[in-house]
């Protein structure tokens, strides 16, 4: 059968996925391995689950439906349903369930990997993407959460942002609840009652940063009209209740203390919100005591993303410092990291509900903030190319490759058709060499080899003047038995 | 809703699947950076392709039916079916073939990573495992291959086996050609005739070491009969035409030189033979000017694992050592890494042949022989646990575990309900602590913190005598201010 006769397969990656190539994935390696570091030295251990699960241990089945979400990748077996994981907290939840009388409790682990999403593709939305989360599970002691803080901290240091970058805010589920009781839309007795309300009221305060205080005052009234004159029905609240919560959005105070105590104030009625007031006094004092200071960690009420779903402190890891978006604009980097408290882990799975606390790091958002600030293109450098200008002579040009890997520098032979030199040089250029060592049998006869600095001939290259680079020539004979050193020279300049 | 009436989801890995804890992870890790730091030296770049491919790239379609391999996991998505990649080499040809205008060529990578089989999963057998493939795309220079094997050799010794524990042995498929041609069942004019009889001599070959050369010579005849009475049929070639393939299955010699004659005169009658012997002969010059010597890389015809699927030299990497296997019998390691030229990479996509060679990694296999020699353990270290002795003096607490941290010490608070001490040394003790740091109000008053050895309390635990524990206190109570000093010297002991 002829080839011409067989339909070819489309080379192509599916729709939504990728592939990483050279240094985008030593980029991402070096950064989470950093993370890793600071992780293992606080005590937590990895743990790296399989990539599938059954769906009925993921818990996405479709309400009343006997086929899972389409929300994730799945496939039927022997009748069961098969899923790639979706995140990395639903596989710590059916460990934490399947191992509990092995694990040790308080159970501090971290884990690294893609997960996978059944999405529609988008530009920039991958359906398998990296998450890094670390997590405490069966410590009730929110010595627990500000631990987490802590690391989250050391570990954004670690992989490369300064300190003065990042701020780590927290904030209280708790204090929050308590703030909904004092403006009377949260009643402890009724736990159901009023929650169509705070709903909107907390989606209100979500959008502070964008429609400002009077846009979310108007949400938390009767409603709001935008510009395109669609109206968004408000929560309802008096002008008194909306501004206890209004209060709660402008609690913070230029020191913990000062805001800690106007948050007191907001919350005296509620036992609830003077729990949470009383536990963001501890993780503050806490952080303290560990050297990890406002100038790090701030308890700030603003943070509210998430606070639906988590049942304590939640923290977000913000980047300080602004960058020029797509459009043009300056703005702040934003979020990179966030996290809290969720109580009901394993419940699912063993009827007990047992406490937990965790972060998960936004692996893309943090490398590209690390690009950004101009890492990672250090961490990309090629190999030294040794040319060949004799086919014959491959074991020399092999034995100086060899001596340069002993001496710890990246090398290799070229080992395409070496008859058109050019394409070795274009070679070495697509490989981002630095430097081409070339030996052709005049300079075999000498005992020499010529080094090309490509860095070099580069800048030159781009260069409108030549009159800075006169000193230093491109290009240099060496004695054979010089090679290493040479190299090394040329790479250290 | 009670949670009496909702059916709770069991707890459990997917069969055939696992999760990997701690230590298992750092090991597998260390082993994998240990092996990329040598790839990565000798120019070979990083790719990390997706999970998920088409089934029609991977091409793993069955015959004539339009669903795909039992082999694969496997769902439907618009029509298209997509799967979970089977090994690295089937991304590594898509990827060879769509990105064929932008990657410098050759194109050396390598990839690390978990893949997945549907297969029936078995005590031992998995259906996520992990490969480690590293790859030259475009080269058709025996250089390649002889690259290759000595960059296998500096992996191997970078993950922890010393030189003279491994052997790697480089065959030929061209020569193996050679041999059939000699011997008469190979003719290069109509390359189909005698397949099946080359089928058996394959088998038989690949035998020799649990048959005999009796056994083989019986399966190059008419046959052979095991102990069980079952009858094998053989190729039935003539005692001559037998002779020729036991001349080469013990062909090697006690120099390179001398294997590599002996080839010589064995398939002098053949062109691709003769080849293949000219291809080993450059190989062993290649390594022997890169400093790669027998006393680590040999010619062996002895070599014949896989070579139906190789098109010129393969490559087996032994482990030399013995060890006790699970009967209590002494035998070799045997082989934990193989490959070879293989010369259809991408013309399924694309019609063009492109040469490649390449190495594939067995990383459980290799995980295991270093477990056997001892690496893997010192790498498993728990944290210094701070034991609560107080809780509401957890600042304090926490502070201990920041000084220790940041002298770089891995170190932990006890987050677990304090009330029982004897817990928190249970919980030390699963951690693999190597010392507990104690303070109750006692101590806090005199400003001191007591230390206790866990690793020396365990010693003395098993000890029959205490006589040699006597000069050394499992015990010690030091100042606060040396704390992270008193640490250091109690891990350091």
């Amino acid at each position: 059968m002829s080839d011409s006769k067989i339909r070819r397969p489309r080379a192509e990656t599916p729709k939504g996925f990728r592939d990483y190539f050279g240094a985008e994935v030593s980029a991402r390696k070096a950064m989470l391995d950093a993370i890793a570091t600071i992780y293992h030295r606080y005590g937590f251990d990895p743990l790296e689950t399989s990539a599938v699960e059954t769906v009925e241990a993921l818990g996405k089945f479709l309400p009343d439906v006997d086929r899972p979400n389409e929300g994730v990748f799945a496939w039927q077996e022997d009748g069961d349903w098969l899923a790639l994981r979706y995140d990395l907290t639903a596989p710590l939840a059916r460990v934490a369930a399947q191992y509990r009388n092995d694990l040790p409790s308080p159970y501090r682990r971290y884990a690294m990997g893609p997960v996978w999403r059944n999405e529609k593709p988008g530009p920039g939305r991958f359906r398998q993407f990296y998450q890094c989360d670390a997590d405490t599970v069966g410590s009730a002691s929110v010595a627990a959460d500000a631990e987490i803080c802590a690391m989250l901290a050391d570990a954004l240091e670690a992989a490369g942002i300064a300190r003065g970058d990042y701020l780590i805010r927290v904030n209280s589920r708790k204090v929050l609840n308590g703030v909904m009781e004092a403006a009377g839309i949260l009643d402890p007795a009724d736990p159901d009652r009023f929650a169509p309300e705070r709903g909107i009221v907390l989606r209100a305060i979500d959008k502070i940063d964008r429609l400002g205080a009077e846009g979310v005052r108007a949400l938390l009234g009767e409603g709001r009209r935008d510009e395109s004159g669609d109206f968004t029905t408000g929560a309802g609240l008096t002008p008194t209740q909306a501004e206890v919560v209004m209060a709660f959005t402008t609690a913070r105070r230029a020191t913990g203390t000062a805001t800690l105590a106007q948050l007191r104030e907001l919350v005296a009625a509620s036992r609830l919100g003077t729990e949470g007031v009383a536990e963001l006094h501890d993780i503050a004092a806490l952080l303290e005591a560990q050297g990890h200071g406002p100038d790090r960690i701030v308890i700030d009420p603003g943070v509210v993303r998430g606070l639906g779903y988590y049942t304590g402190p939640v923290f977000e890891a913000e980047l300080t410092f602004e960058i020029t978006d797509e459009k043009g604009r300056r703005r702040q980097f934003g979020s990179v990291a966030g996290g809290g408290r969720y109580d009901d882990l394993v419940r699912r799975f063993t009827g007990q509900a047992v406490p937990a606390t965790g972060v998960s790091i936004g692996v893309d958002r943090l490398l590209a903030a690390l690009q950004a600030r101009g890492h990672g293109a250090a961490a990309a450098s090629g190999p030294v190319v040794v040319t060949v200008m004799d086919r014959d002579r491959m074991t020399d040009y092999m034995a100086m490759a060899g001596e340069l890997r002993t001496a710890g520098i990246r090398a290799e032979v070229y080992l395409g058709n070496p008859k058109n030199f050019g394409n070795q040089l274009k070679y070495a250029d697509r490989r981002a060499a630095p430097v081409a060592v070339i030996q052709g049998s005049d300079e075999a006869t000498r005992d020499a080899v010529v080094l090309k600095d490509l860095v070099l001939g580069a800048r030159i290259a781009e260069s409108a003047s030549l009159e800075e680079w006169k000193g230093r020539p491109a290009q240099v004979e060496v004695a054979r038995g010089d090679l290493v050193a040479a190299v090394r020279r040329m790479l250290g300049a």
